[in-house]
Parts: C-alpha cells; structure tokens; sequence
C-alpha cells in the first residue's frame, strides 16, 4: 500500500492551531528587490525548493513572479512540476537535482529545465534533443571543490563525447561551499575554477553565487544569482548584521497557566527546578512542530503586551508543548488564549539557529505542518 | 490571506522522491498487541499525535483500530477532527491539549473527549453538561509534579466549585517526568500523588503511563495505558534492549556518484578533507526533509546490496542532499538510481537519536514531507 503523503485534511490547523506563522510576503519582495538591485546588471532568481524553505512554495513563488522574477529553482522533479501548476511558461524554472533516468518526457511536458549533473545525464539530454531535433532548454553544473552537485574533474575528459550539435545548455552554473565565510581559501579557488569551467560551455549564461556569495561581491554575480535563504530573512552574511528584512513571526498559544512552588520540577527529566514562587505558560508548539528540543532551556520568548520582558523557556521541550516562565508579567494580563511570540523581532532565526548548534536554513526548512500558515 | 498547509499538491513525491519510507504496519500492531498482553487487564490505547509521529495518522490509526485498539490520544483538536473522519463513534478519541474556549460545539459534534487541564476548562464542560442535562464525556487530568499538563496543587481546593451533578468525567489521568529513567525519584512521588489525586474523582477509569511508564512495573498500568512511540518502534526502556520492533526504513535514492582526489574538500564550510582518493555517492535526503543538520560527519547508512560495509556520511549534511563514502563497495555494483538505507535494522531511531544528542520520538517526527511513504 501506498499513500501519498499527507494523510490529514490540508484545511486542517487553521483558527485551533497550536501555533501561527505570519508569513511577511511583502518582507519577501522588499528583499528581492534589494538583492535584485544590488547585482545589478545581473539576473535575481529565487530558490523555492522545500516548500521555499517551509514558509510556502505557492504564495512565495506567486509574489516573486509578481514581483518581477522570471527564474525559479527547485531540488526535486516534483517540486517543479507543483510549481509549474501555478507559473504560466515564460517562467523558468530549473530541477537542481537534474533529471533522473526515465523521467524526461515528463520534464518536457512541464516545460522543467534540468540541472545536468554528471555526464551521462548530459549524454542523455543531447540525445533526447537529437532524437526530437530540438534543442531542449537545460543547465550545466560544473562542480568546482565542494564535491557535490555537477560535473567534477574525473568527468571532464568524457565532454567531448557528449553531442553538442543540436543540444545547446542555456546556463552553465557552479556552487559555493564557503560563501558565508568571505575570507575563506575555498571562495577564490571556487572562482577560478567556475572560470575556466563555463568556457566549456561557450556562448550560456552563467551563475554561481546563491545567497551569500551574493555579498561577496560583483566578481561572483555572473548572469544569474539564486538566493534562498536572504529571500526569507536568513542572514547572508554571518559575521555582519544581516542586511534582509525580518519575514517571519511564529506566534504559540497559551493553552494553560499554572503557579508552582520553589523546588518544583518542570518537564521531562525534571531538567529545571523552580529556584523560587513562578508562573509558568504552557505554549502548545513543540518539537514535532519543528521547533527542535535543542531549544530546552534555552532561548527567550516575549508577550506583544510586554515586549520587554523576556520570558524564558523552562525545562525540555515537549513533543507538543513547551513551558515559559512568565512570573514577571502582571497576572490579569496574561491568560489562556494569549498569543506568544517565538520567532521574529525579538529572537531571529540566526539567533535560534545558534542555541541550537545549526544555521537559520535548518530553523526555516523544520517550520512544522501544524502550524497555521498566515499572509500578509 | 490565510492558506492552509500544504500548499502543493499532496499526490506529489510518490514514485520521484528523493527519499522513501517504508512503515511496517505489521510491526506496529505486532507491538501494540505485545504491550497490550503486557499490561492486561488493562487496556492498551494509543498516542497518533502529530501525525503518529511522523509516520502518517489514517494508516496507522487504521491498522492499530483493526488490532483492536478501541481509544486513541491526540494533542490537538483538529487532528482529533481528522481522526474522527476515519473511524466509527464506537472509538474514543481523546483530546490531551484540551477543550480551548468556544470550541465546545466542535466536541460535541465530532464525538471527542476534552482531557481537560485546569479549574476553568472543568467549570465550561461542567456547565455545559448541565445547560444541555447531558453528562458529555470528558477526561481529568491531574498535575502530579511535571508541572506541565493538568490541575496543579494550586487549583486544587477550587475542584469544590465545578458542579458535578450532571458531569461525571470518564477518565482520570497524569504523566509522568522520568518514567524513561527507572531508579529516578520523580517516578515514586508521581505514583503516590496520583493515587492520592485519582480519589477526587471517583468511579472513574485512570490512567498514568504511556510508553516507558508500562516498564515501571503493573503497579503504573492502572485501567488502560497510552503507549507512542513503542508503539512506533522506539526503545521505551533506554538502559536495556529494545524490547520493540523496529517500523521504519528510510532508504534514500543515489543521485550522482564520483571520485575524488586526496586532499579534496566535501560540503558545506569544507568540514571534510579526503584523507586518501574517494568514491562518493550523493543521496537525495537533507535537513529540509528532518535528516538533522546535526548528523554531518556522523553516523552510517548501509547499501542493502552490502549490509555488511558501513557507508560513512562525509561533510556536512545540505538543505536537500548528503554524501556517503562508497569507496569499499564495488563500483559496477553501486549506481545512480540505487537505494540506501539511512534509517532501519542497522542504525535505529534511537541510535541516530543519540548521535544528534535527542531522543528517538524527534527523529520520528522530523520526519519530512517530501518522503514518499510506503506501508506494508
């Protein structure tokens, strides 16, 4: 048996959600433009692979194209083909992960251009175009230190046995392993390589940087940039303050207050114990939601009552729920029913991403089902 | 604007998914029969929260209905709603987070059980009972010292104010802390405030463990246990062998294969050196799919074509793929296409668990979305 995934009624987890994630599609334009401007002559593209990093493929990819972005990435077949549903022809729209075996008619049929990978996946593109006698729009990736995606040197000597006469790639690209980490050896390496590479391909667009490596400079901006995570807010460049707007504010809900006395444990493995008299908040958000259990007494969050005062996560975080102490907020005004935020102005995702050991593309991409996914 | 989540068509990721997880319904009800032989004459209920726990709730809540399961567990009222849609009114479904205000009427109307938390959700049900001189079903639960879910030691002396002359609830339950750690403290003072507890409502079914609680011992069972992720094949017992079956195997597919050079790098910020010359294998699996950030240059995956050759993960885990040393295994015999077991018999939820210092329940319901799901 076989079922697709998810099981639930997608009109679920609205109004009774647990938790709400305002999504800032205008915070999203702003950005682009800002990227858009600032590689000027260039192209900007946008990166909408995983659901455009959890935030929403179809309302982020329709604001983007409305506002004026032509060219779109995804990783996988299917995203591109949910994607295609939703934008007319005259958008591009490139399968990073390339085109598995057996699968071109379909990338024909959605008119999904394939990032070709290795060289049996150019051999079997150029002869698809040869066999049709058209010249199927594709990319090339080389691959230029990070030992990931694309052609690498162990492939090169094989080119030439790819035929080029009818199949003519229009976007030869490579990717940064170090971006956000400008005075990396690796960077300028990468560089050197992409421009020895793309003469490989003569006469094609080409495109390296994504998102930090954007800000390394207009040496890498190329024809193309693809920026993912700036677009949502991440910040590209790690040792600066982030030059992209805020787009996300995740909003819990209180669904339970309690006083307990000094010496009380909260939560699991009774990790906490009350150092006095508190008030506790129980937030219905936990980390089946995403909202990784590496946040156990960690982080802050804050009532948009009282944007001063810090309320701070007690004990582990649950499955489904997690406890903040709210001890310092008057009591009437503070009850069942309230919204909590977690994320946004008060506590980004980089800043999350750093009490839990990872990046803000993790927090973003782990943004739960059960949220209710707000727009504005 | 508000859109309900997913926003892409939920038929996508079948037969192109980059990674697919395979559910052993049969395992999962081969566990739920042992734990309920286990606590017998008590009944064994289930936990399906969170889309049982990652693994798809209208499957599983059907095998486990099918086995005999009669009473199932959710957090929140509108995967209660869903659950609902799939089984008869002769199931219980109760709702652990509550019966948040002004929702009375959706409770009533899809037949589910409010475990109601604190004095004022008690008051509402109460009240409500006695406005429509109906005695609804409900649960209690009592705060035994987790300081998390019920009524606490602060609310106690206001249970004289609900009025319980038409309302008699049909269960009455708490939880437990520590329940994973058998010599812990917590556990024993939990027991005794429950015993004490439970006599406040008395002729009423009771009920204190879920997974690991019905390792305590018989004197935890009560009348009916609220087993998860044992259920789901995760080590209820942590200090002793699984007594479980495991459910899932994630098989990621090989998208690209190449070699490497000494002294290249691999991934993201170059964390891998090649210590000698290489054959990689690139999997179409990462973090946006819940395969944590944390895992890079940990754990193994293995080729079902050789169980024997661990295939250690290199570099740093990305947003949509991870690399594997393929270098022992023979090169004709590992292609682009081939599967790889990332999660199953040689590496189980709890073992990955600890490598991304978490527990078993967070690798289940991290889960991704893009996994093509697959139940046998």
């Amino acid at each position: 048996m076989s079922q697709p995934y998810p099981f639930i009624d997608p009109t679920l987890f609205t109004q009774h959600a647990g938790g709400e994630l305002y999504v800032d599609l205008s915070a999203i334009v702003q950005n682009y433009h800002s990227l858009q401007k600032k590689v000027a002559p260039a192209q900007c593209g946008a990166v909408v692979k995983a659901n455009a990093y959890g935030l929403g493929m179809v309302p982020v990819a329709k604001a983007l194209a409305k506002a004026g972005c032509k060219e779109f990435f995804v990783a996988h077949l299917d995203e591109g083909i949910a994607l295609r549903n939703i934008l007319g022809k005259e958008y591009l729209i490139y399968v990073l992960h390339g085109v598995p075996y057996g699968t071109e008619s379909i990338f024909l049929k959605h008119y999904l251009i394939p990032i070709l990978n290795d060289i049996h996946q150019l051999q079997r593109w150029s002869s698809l175009c040869k066999d049709h006698q058209t010249s199927y729009a594709a990319g090339v990736q080389f691959d230029t230190g990070m030992s990931r995606f694309g052609i690498g040197q162990d492939e090169l000597s094989n080119l030439q046995q790819v035929d080029w006469s009818i199949f003519h790639p229009i976007l030869v690209m490579s990717h940064l392993a170090c971006a956000d980490t400008p005075n990396h050896i690796a960077n300028q390496h990468q560089l050197e390589q992409f421009h020895i590479l793309k003469q490989l391909i003569p006469n094609c667009r080409s495109s390296l940087a994504a998102s930090s490596g954007i800000f390394l400079g207009n040496d890498w901006h190329f024809d193309i940039v693809r920026p993912g995570v700036a677009l949502y807010g991440g910040n590209p460049t790690p040792s600066q303050p982030n030059p992209m707007k805020n787009v996300i504010s995740l909003q819990g809900k209180i669904i339970q207050t309690r006083h307990i006395s000094k010496g009380a444990f909260i939560g699991y493995g009774a990790s906490f114990t009350a150092t006095k008299d508190m008030r506790l908040a129980l937030i219905s958000i936990g980390y089946a939601d995403g909202f990784f259990r590496a946040f156990s007494n960690k982080i802050s969050a804050t009532s948009p009552k009282f944007p001063g005062t810090p309320l701070a996560l007690l004990g582990r975080v649950s499955m489904d729920s997690l406890c903040l102490d709210i001890t310092n907020l008057p009591e009437v005004a503070i009850q069942v029913g309230d919204k909590i935020e977690i994320i946004g102005d008060h506590c980004s995702i980089d800043t999350l991403a750093q009490e839990a050991d990872t990046i803000g593309y993790e927090i973003l991409t782990s943004l739960g089902n059960r949220y209710h996914r707000i727009y504005t």
